[in-house]
């Protein structure tokens, strides 16, 4: 470390200048969000508050969207990521319950739900939300239902992209409506659902872990 | 009718004139969220639209956002009635595809959608929107599905009202979250994995309806 050092005292690491550069339009970009709703955030002021012009903003992403999106990747919703033991109903617990902590973050819980308010009138946001935030977290839980529906811990017809939505559904219910509260009580109602159904229907026989049919 | 028609020819009833004015004053709200968005439109454009005073909407509504819930009840969200036959999967089916319906609806959605993100910023609406329109829908739902509980179709464990979020959550999130279409294939497969389950977990196993559990 040393030696860096002694080596970038006369000429800055330009990797490194980035780097900070970076990290400082990310968090100024959060830090507005949080203060004046996603709205009122422009990328005038984050750069004015990251330091930096505005055009270093835009080598860097296409559009104030991309920049949010990014920064919220970076601040929270990377603690949320899959388990990959054997048992699938254990590992969705995990990440469901991280979601909901994520959820419920003071810091983190406006700023997603001032940004899902935004893409109901604005395409372009929806669809970098799609592409930065979303898919790729619906893309990692259905490959992990996937392999699950192979080992025979859920039925192989239930299309598992669907499943997600069923899965994550109510949790956004929550978010996004008002009503109750999101807690992880949610959570086990809703595996329990989806794992062992609701219903009790002639000729479907559940024979561990709920009552036995009534007649 | 002559005969009302002969009595308001000289003194107009002042019943049917306060319902004429009524109904302009929600055709008028509808008309100009659907050209401005919720956000754009104002009461006083309201007003002006449908021919009345200020002060003739806040005698009926206490503010912007109850006139256009209201305006939305009566548009459509009628056509959505509870079934209430021996078969709550039916009724279920029923009801909830006459969601999607209105969910896909191109008048309806984008005003129901523009509620719904305006709520993210604005307590006071999502307390409306809350009262007007979701809490009387969500009690008859939970109502019907406490039926099926009672008479034998569904376990009587599960929370009623968190059986209502498990239904509708997948819906909301196609609605509000930038990616798949809502269809009616979205009800059958979210009543499906309700009533059967999708796990295949040892000790659970399903015998009709269903292939059977994969070792």
């Amino acid at each position: 470390m040393r030696y860096f050092a002694v080596m970038t005292d006369r000429a800055p690491d330009p990797a490194r200048r980035s780097e900070r550069a970076r990290r400082a339009i990310l968090e100024a970009a959060l830090a507005l969000c949080r203060e004046r709703g996603y709205d009122g955030t422009t990328i005038e002021a984050i750069a004015a508050a990251a330091g930096v012009g505005k055009q270093t903003i835009y080598r860097w992403w296409p559009s104030k969207g991309a920049v949010i999106m990014d920064a919220l990747n970076e601040a929270g919703v990377t603690s949320a990521a899959f388990g990959d033991t054997d048992d699938v109903r254990a590992d969705l617990r995990k990440q469901m319950t991280s979601v909901v902590r994520l959820m419920n973050d003071s810091q983190f819980a406006p700023i997603y739900r001032g940004i899902i308010a935004a893409t109901q009138s604005d395409p372009e946001l929806a669809q970098v939300l799609r592409e930065r935030l979303i898919a790729p977290r619906v893309a990692a839980c259905a490959a992990r239902l996937r392999r699950a529906q192979q080992e025979g811990q859920l039925r192989p017809e239930v299309n598992a992209e669907t499943l997600v939505e069923v899965l994550y559904g109510p949790l956004y219910y929550r978010l996004l409506l008002p009503g109750r509260r999101l807690d992880r009580a949610l959570v086990d109602t809703v595996l329990d659902v989806v794992f062992a159904g609701a219903g009790l229907a002639p000729g479907v026989t559940v024979t561990a872990g709920a009552p036995a049919a009534r007649r």
